[in-house]
């Protein structure tokens, strides 16, 4: 990743001039970064894009071209100029692993440091951590509909843009995918890259039969033949039998064929009968046209025989929910040594932030290792395993909810420490394995694409009352 | 830029591979670059991203990592990878201007290259079109439902990661915005950056008029508060009047005031009465807070005294329409110095793509020259000015109109030629005249954003016989 400390708001710049004109160059800042609401109305998120919010911290300098084109806009003086020169983040940031499964409200990413550096960051953190977290929970919607089948991430050429198409393919594989079609996404991120032909290799030659030979022939142990370049059934499908037949007398297996048009339930079926009958069992079906959760979910329904879905670009923009909509809000300042948390009130009371340094803790069944709800709290806070932990929701406080035979884990940890990185880059492999343990930590009535469950969410004794005590005196005005 | 060459999907260089195998390394083909439906069922698109076309272009080269890369996945040959090594684009690529309004259907790219170097140059092409012109098109959409508004571009932090911040800044001024808050994009675009401060400026301090007044004192020429944090019209604005009536006595005059929640008809009403009868009646009222272009029309119609538009979410991602769906299909290869047209057939006829080696000519008026329509035709077609020009619907071919009094414009113009760019980078100011332009060159009938009227693109006899010559006789299965 390159230098992205220029990819901020102009008024983080303009904020960042007026503290230190203000004398607040010194004050430390807490921020929250969050979100509100689930994508697509689902039960959770997967969180992604750890590892690249520590590449652009590590990276963050504003380099002298920088500076001359921030000294032409006619609006920083030059003591603010040169304090970007220097400019360094040695502040702390804590966040949760990235794969992690996490529910609205709850800090993903909390940042304490002095207020300029603070709040330079919050832009770029959003940006990284917004689409690749859409993302990573998209592929989760979709390979949940696939149900077990595999899924292929194709959607490069209409991702938002070439980053998009990148960090995109990476958060579907983490998010479930068994691979990407993106070559720079395979190798930067060492994940499967997949693919074969399309339609334009067909049409090359002079007829489809021709094209599927040169394939064949080019590509004999994975070979993958595109079907509906003229005519799925009357063509496609006949040429295919005929070069998969040449393949078997040469002692090879066919791979596979693929549909990208046309009523997928009816061809899928219709192409496994003329395979199945022309003895070749093995060879799988993909397909691909326009797919999301809901076409797979529903075409799954009508026992469509489709073995292997590609995904493009309804997966790789989040087509139907096209941003997270994360946050980035001040929570606490300390000022001469004392924390004082800080609030923004909105008409809206979902608007309202929880106030305070806060950590969250999730709460497990020690019998069968599943999650049962998590609870913000403030940092000092600590939960004692071995007594019954009884927790309130927040705005129904009669609802309440004791744990008896449960352990906890902090899902706030460590990112850096004093300006330093204190979490190694985790490879993608390793993410992966961690999101499916994840998965299967939560039970599938919060990981249902419709109408899930809502996991309980809910705030500590300590940090309602810190809340409330905010709500009821704002002497802040 | 970087290097993008690796910025491809797999089957690119499968293919690639195969034509090498096949002996088809030399043959030259034509694909268009072209898309099949309006977004938002708009009447028009804005094309966006020609620039980056070029750069993408003239920086394709496989690296020796890159080699090596692909030579670990076990898939290709010493011979392949050191076609890769010496690779060279040295095709002819034809583009329209950027800033271009064009219709369904329209080439907007023909490429025309030996076989591996067109197919490669596929997905990025595609990548980098679809969505500049996607946001391109939003953003004018946007603001022709500001009527004359300034119209600013917020959305970095909800975009889909950092390139679509950058590039999706850039379409958004073509398209019609003022600037952007995104600094990076400011620098690299030469284009106005904006914005003032966030609720965590005001939350940081003690009280709120504490805020404003620190934030005047730092920049007293240009003060723009943020009314919102606690409470718009019981706190905001009457901290706001305190602090602009002390600037008045400094002698600043103050810009404007900004709320980001709550009812934005009821509120900026409020605050215009309120600001008037302060004596501030050139104070602005800018709003944000999730604005598209039907929140827009509705507050428009209702009298909101909103002056300038902040828009972040929806016009970055185009957030109720995410993606294009920009394709790139061959029409023609070369054969013994032959141009053989070629078509891909489906049942969808929409999914029909036109053959052959084409270009667009627009029709004018020459008493108002504004264009009536778009006439594809095959390259070599030269249309007399001076004659009667009758042309056709392609599907209800009834349907006749004649032109007398016009003049036609070529839409697609050299881009590269063997290999060299011959088309000079536009500056976005150019670009965005240009596009100013272009919106003046069109009735509003096309441009209004629900129900337009279809503008006309019809196909010449010769490109219309072609095309129902390949329906009518498919000896290519």
């Amino acid at each position: 990743m390159v230098n992205l400390t220029m990819l901020t708001d102009f008024y983080q710049l303009t904020m960042m001039d007026g503290y230190l004109k203000s004398d607040k160059k010194d004050e430390i800042m807490i921020f929250d970064m969050f979100y509100r609401k689930n994508p697509n109305d689902g039960g959770y998120t997967i969180v992604c894009g750890i590892n690249e919010v520590i590449d652009y911290i590590e990276n963050l300098k504003f380099e002298e071209e920088d500076i001359q084109y921030l000294k032409s806009l006619n609006t920083f003086d030059e003591e603010f100029l040169q304090y970007l020169r220097d400019f360094k983040f040695d502040g702390e940031i804590y966040a949760v692993e990235e794969g992690t499964i996490m529910f609205p409200n709850e800090p993903i990413i909390r940042v304490k440091a002095k207020a300029m550096q603070a709040q330079l960051v919050e832009t770029t953190i959003l940006c990284i951590i917004n689409f690749q977290t859409l993302i990573a929970t998209k592929a989760s919607r979709i390979c949940y509909s696939a149900m077990g089948d595999s899924v292929m991430e194709f959607g490069l050429r209409r991702a938002q843009a070439p980053d998009a198409g990148l960090y995109g393919a990476k958060a579907a594989v983490i998010g479930g995918c068994i691979g990407t079609s993106n070559v720079l996404a395979g190798q930067k991120f060492d994940i499967p890259v997949l693919g074969t032909h399309a339609h334009s290799w067909i049409q090359s030659f002079d007829t489809e039969l021709d094209a599927f030979r040169a394939y064949a022939k080019a590509y004999p142990t994975k070979t993958v033949l595109l079907l509906d370049t003229y005519d799925t059934l009357n063509s496609g499908i006949r040429n295919a039998i005929t070069v998969f037949n040449e393949l078997r007398e040469q002692g090879y297996e066919p791979l596979g064929v693929r549909i990208d048009s046309g009523d997928l339930e009816f061809l899928s079926k219709e192409i496994r009968k003329i395979l199945d009958s022309a003895g070749f069992e093995n060879v799988k079906i993909t397909a691909s046209n326009d797919l999301d959760e809901n076409t797979i979910t529903s075409l799954k329904n009508q026992g469509a025989q489709i073995d292997i879905w590609g995904v493009g670009t309804k997966m790789i923009t989040s087509f139907d929910w096209a941003a997270l909509g994360g946050v980035y809000k001040l929570c606490a300042v300390v000022r001469d040594g004392q924390m004082i948390p800080k609030i923004k009130i909105s008409e809206d009371p979902n608007k309202i932030n929880n106030p305070g340094y806060k950590n969250i803790y999730r709460i497990y069944d020690k019998n069968d290792n599943k999650a049962k709800a998590d609870l913000i709290v403030l940092d000092e806070e600590v939960i004692n395993e071995n007594e019954p932990l009884t927790i309130f929701d927040p705005i129904h406080t009669w609802k309440k909810m004791t744990f008896e035979d449960f352990y906890v884990k902090k899902l706030l940890l460590p990112l850096f420490i004093d300006g330093k990185c204190v979490r190694e880059k985790r490879d993608i492999k390793d993410i992966k394995r961690y999101t499916d343990e994840e998965k299967e930590s939560f039970w599938i009535q919060y990981r249902r694409n419709k109408n899930p469950q809502i996991y309980k969410v809910d705030l500590s004794k300590k940090l309602w009352n810190m809340k409330n005590d905010l709500l009821e005196n704002r002497n802040i005005l």
